[in-house]
């Protein structure tokens, strides 16, 4: 029995390439019932709910949602604003107000809280209100999903980098460190592994939040690179962390700014890299040492993208549509995995992803701690999309020398 | 008259993403010719000539030739050396010795330099021998050219990475600075301006180093961007310069490193974002503040490549081999643009071009020094090849308030 009434989509925390494929999605599949009297797109997330900053999508040209699908970065805006109980009320309130009873965030773990939260609010209150969570996110931490919309292309993104990254030091070589955006999960950095296509290729080392970095052994896997390669490149997570979980960047910072969350900043900045660099040229006496922060970009890049990832960003937020409109139920949207390669989709309890962060297993980190597995690229490759670029070398055999004869 | 003999091609310099059509371009036009009996591909450029370091590109399948074409950085690797004249003696005792009698040398107007001062030791000789200096820069920066290879599709690596740091900076609004490599030209940074399609879009600001660059003037621009936009994205070169030529990074970093050339680390830092955030959080009191610089990826970044700088590269290759082997001739391959848009190529004396540097002219920049001119854009956009990619925004309507009205 599908309930007569608006809908409200908004997205939340960090954009992605894809985020606006779950959007679109949501939206044109919402615009086909005819008891959903509007479709309201919330302008910065949750914080344009509170002050009624709603956009009227029904009102918006298919044609320009699918040109606002292929363009990057959150169309509705977003926000950081992290919901408490009181806040969630405000939220609620609006949408009694304006008669909504379907909402769909698209947004990471704390995303999902924020919906958990409102959803309880609207039972308690004994109104008719189905919420779904539409999972998003760079960082592939969400619970319950095989991966994320978001992961896949800024996956592509640092692959390309790396592969890159790692041209330009084989030409001028010396030791380069990539830092890559991961607070806790490590999944997007370990995507730099997809640029080692030849047996001597970087990255040669690759450091996830997932295992205490201890700077003696760093330097000596650095050294050990080097000495075998006359070269070294590393990528690193920027948020690895002590055996006691501090933030190995916290040391550098001094002017620590924090989010509504609580988190350092570790983004937006190059200081994790120039630590770095730093250590091992006091420690290692290598004089050539370069770091590149790879920062919004990767979240951000127009023009690189994992079709993979456009589909399934838009299957979640047509499936949200669906699942409520349809089928009346609240939850989270999952993907998960079925054959080598095909997905399907699912709902699971909100309680469920809230919250909860996803890690690097085991079997993708590879015992000393300092690179990724195979079953990890394994595990990734088929998210990278079709057409992903490849390098290729020389293979021309060496002419002989005259001089150096004699 | 072709003279019987090897070609030994090789790479100089900062790597860009078509750097090996030029190679490619070079190897395949000499190979036609029965009097060239070996065609050579020196080994991290002019180091690799002094040491012999050869590969024998004559053996080399032309199927992978195509396949490093499309390959960025320098496949024959690079080196930074600067060669004085008794290292050039060497260059040329080695060509001597195997019978070397043409040297196409792909690299910039360190490169060209090079080529000069070889060519006057061979005439010195009496030894018959021509030298082709085949352009190459990110930077844009070679006299007599309209433009040089590698240039457009850096340029379209920063159009594109603004493009989506201003998506990036509406969905999450504060000040964003892009940190663009370019020591003495603006032309990289420039390009940033491409991202500016909407008429609040940014760069807001993009300071390059032909102005001096005054701290209290970039506070007061940034602090009028954000009190109108309420956001402010900053394009910056890592050259810029204060009044008496004092790089801004220099104040910063304590640990210089200089190169061959004499020059400060300027790249491979986050140094100058960091002292620019910084600036801005304690003199203007915003609090959200970040930087990205884009680093090594304008110049090797897989997947992000003019196809106008693909074509144009190439050309330049083989038109060195055809002036040097059917007209014998020395000197500087050049691109003239002829129409909107066509180019030619012609041959300059290399003095014309060994060491000099071209700026961005005036009209290119705007009379305030802090941002660039539409003749600019004008001049940019046909290099930057086809399906440039764009963003697009959403239009629909607001919705009524309801609850703000009582």
């Amino acid at each position: 029995m599908v309930l007569e009434g608006k809908v409200v989509v908004a997205q939340g925390g960090g954009p992605t390439a894809v985020i606006n494929q779950s959007l679109v999605g949501a939206v044109l599949e919402s615009r086909k019932f005819p008891q959903i009297t509007k479709v309201y797109g919330a302008v910065n997330g949750v914080s344009g709910i509170i002050n009624e900053d709603f956009l009227d999508l029904t009102q918006e040209t298919t044609h320009n949602l699918e040109q606002v699908a292929i363009t990057p970065s959150s169309a509705l805006f977003s926000t950081r604003d992290k919901p408490d109980n009181a806040y969630c009320k405000e939220i609620f309130n609006v949408f009694k107000a304006h008669n909504v009873r379907y909402f769909f965030y698209i947004g990471g773990n704390d995303s999902a809280d924020t919906v958990r939260i409102v959803n309880e609010q609207a039972e308690a209150s004994g109104y008719e209100f189905r919420a779904i969570h539409i999972p998003k996110t760079i960082d592939n931490d969400l619970m319950m999903n095989d991966h994320t919309p978001g992961y896949p292309s800024a996956a592509r993104f640092v692959a390309q980098s790396f592969i890159g990254l790692n041209l330009d030091n084989r030409a001028l070589p010396g030791v380069h460190i990539g830092v890559v955006m991961g607070r806790h999960a490590g999944f997007l950095t370990a995507a730099s592994a997809i640029a080692q296509k030849y047996p001597d290729d970087g990255p040669h080392l690759i450091y996830l939040p997932e295992r205490n970095f201890v700077v003696d052994k760093f330097l000596r896997d650095v050294k050990n690179v080097y000495d075998k390669y006359g070269r070294c490149i590393i990528a690193v997570s920027e948020g690895i962390q002590d055996e006691n979980g501090v933030p190995i960047v916290t040391k550098l910072v001094k002017n620590n700014e924090t989010d509504a969350h609580g988190n350092t900043q570790l983004s937006g900045t190059g200081a994790l890299g120039d630590l770095l660099s730093q250590l091992i040229r006091t420690n290692l006496g290598i004089h050539r040492v370069r770091s590149d922060t790879l920062g919004y970009l990767q979240r951000s890049f127009m023009g690189c993208v994992s079709g993979v990832d456009q589909h399934e960003a838009r299957e979640v937020g047509e499936k949200a549509a669906q699942f409520a409109i349809w089928h009346n139920i609240d939850g989270s949207i999952t993907i998960h995995r079925t054959g080598y390669y095909s997905v399907d989709y699912t709902m699971t309890d909100l309680h469920n992803v809230a919250g909860k962060t996803k890690l690097m297993p085991d079997e993708f980190i590879n015992a000393d701690g300092n690179n990724v597995t195979d079953a990890f690229k394994y595990y990734l490759q088929p998210l990278l999309g079709s057409d992903m670029p490849e390098a290729s070398m020389l293979r021309a055999p060496r002419a002989e020398k005259i001089l150096h004869k004699l």
